[in-house]
């Protein structure tokens, strides 16, 4: 429900955030949008607003947490396929030979993906997704991976929320993947959150009722360029605010300055070693580059989250 | 704004619909749907409602509404192209030979609308939609396109709305012409239209500014099969509520008929010809043949629009 006057009710809706020029920034431009007089409002049906998943909603270290959840489901479903002990990459995952998994490149992941994401129905996809939610654990937390989500994201999302904002993930991670637990942990409804996503059939099951085949086909890559794509696509309005942590967000957080008006753009920095892990320039995973110089350059909200975070995650 | 009484409130939220089995039938579901002793209780967020929209929504005679967009739009650009004059089926379309341009088939069709939907960016799209609906005209009633809309239909669309229901139109229809006008016609705002896409891509205008530019490639077709795979992929919720009017919407009933618990599977029959038109088996706009038997054989609703609707438009 829209409570107008949240921030001024609650004292704080960011608490977890620091004190500082980032977190005013944010503030500001939320009492702005939401002020008919302000030369920063914007109307209601306009309040846009997108979020990239990985290392900007929840942390993407050791590697992404789904392609975790791809190397847990080639261990389930191997009694199924015998002749996996034997074929790359299948061999290494099953060995526990994660290097080895990892030197199969780009062409060894998709192979993995494929064999763990299609081939069933999208119902029996979700079950899989939701039980290794409920069971698996990260390797340096030893918590659910879903208590690895940023408390000062889940803050901003919840403010966004009663300033009458309609919050989309846009993802290059697949989206039926997130929207078996986004509404449960970010709030965010299963429409509202858009991703990477394979071709998908209409069929019929053994017992005749319809179903939806999941094909070992990519439909639609949510990355980069393929963001503000997406946007249009789904949501057909331009976003007026927009938070990413990579160079694959460059060109949706582009998007969403071009437009007229009143405009948020941000960055999550990972720059916290210690509480979090510390990468940017030169990692493989989550890459921030050429982001953060534009960044920089057309002075867009960059996250320092050494600085700017009081905490990481809502447990202690 | 929810008003969970709003049938009581008013005392008929329905006034264009004749009494009758469809009408109390539609009143039930919905009363069931938002009573939470009812067998037929749905969870709010589990409410959402699908329709059609060509002959659902608005009339589709003497033909699709956006074909005639489209050779409307042959005619304002045929400045810029010469050449289509001498070529088929422009000049078909530029002499008004409206015979020989059907007879050009699905071919011509596609042409057509490549022609006039694609090479330009999407905002240039948009506009050429909102000018030709504010200034085309209906051959037979000589009224704007979007008071072709059916006045029952739109109180439909109020009573699910008030009543908690997030209702989506999945059309064939392409999406960004639906989205210029769907919001104001039918209060269905841009991100709940679903339709025919064609392939988008990020790109740089003149200025240098981003913009996103349609290319001539079909990105999806939502018809038939193609209805329930864009139903997963956009909301990836199981609708409980769908209705269509053609075989074009059949998989989509079934794929709602197909879920557990309380569900309403609707068609719109055109059998008053003359007050809209009379069709069904036999017509090459909105043939409705196995939809009807497989209706008729699981009791689906079937509105028949000559006994069902006091009035049609909301027009006099
Ligand atoms: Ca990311
Ligand atoms: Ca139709």
């Amino acid at each position: 429900a829209a409570q107008p006057a949240a921030m001024a009710q609650s004292g704080d809706s960011l608490p977890s955030w620091n004190d500082g020029a980032v977190k005013q920034g944010i503030e500001a431009f939320v009492r702005q949008a939401t002020t008919a007089s302000s030369a920063g409002w914007v109307p209601g049906a306009e309040r846009i607003a997108v979020f990239d998943n990985d290392g900007t909603l929840w942390s993407e270290q050791p590697m992404y947490f789904q392609f975790l959840f791809a190397l847990d489901q080639v261990k389930a479903m191997a009694p199924a396929h015998p002749e996996w002990k034997t074929t790359a990459p299948f061999d290494a995952v099953l060995a526990g030979d994660v290097k080895a998994v990892l030197a199969g490149g780009d062409k060894g992941m998709a192979q993995i993906l494929m064999a763990t994401h299609t081939g069933m129905d999208t119902e029996q996809f979700s079950q899989s997704v939701s039980a290794w939610v409920a069971s698996a654990r990260h390797p340096r937390s030893g918590r659910p991976f879903t208590d690895m989500v940023y408390q000062p994201m889940l803050e901003l999302l919840a403010l966004l929320r009663e300033n009458g904002f309609k919050i989309y993930i846009v993802s290059g991670g697949t989206v039926e993947f997130m929207r078996a637990w986004s509404e449960r942990v970010y709030g965010i409804p299963p429409e509202q959150v858009i991703g990477t996503s394979f071709v998908t059939r209409f069929d019929r099951g053994a017992d005749g009722r319809p179903v939806l085949r999941r094909e070992a086909k990519l439909d639609f890559l949510d990355d980069g360029p393929g963001k503000p794509v997406a946007i249009q696509k789904y949501i057909g309005r331009r976003p007026v605010f927009a938070f990413g942590n990579s160079d694959g967000d460059l060109q949706m957080l582009q998007w969403t300055a071009a437009g007229p008006g009143a405009r948020f753009m941000g960055l999550v920095h990972h720059t916290d070693g210690e509480r979090e892990w510390a990468y940017d320039r030169a990692s493989s995973i989550g890459r921030l580059d050429k982001a953060l110089d534009e960044a920089t350059a057309r002075r867009w909200t960059v996250v320092d989250m050494k600085r700017d975070w009081k905490r990481v995650y809502p447990f202690p």
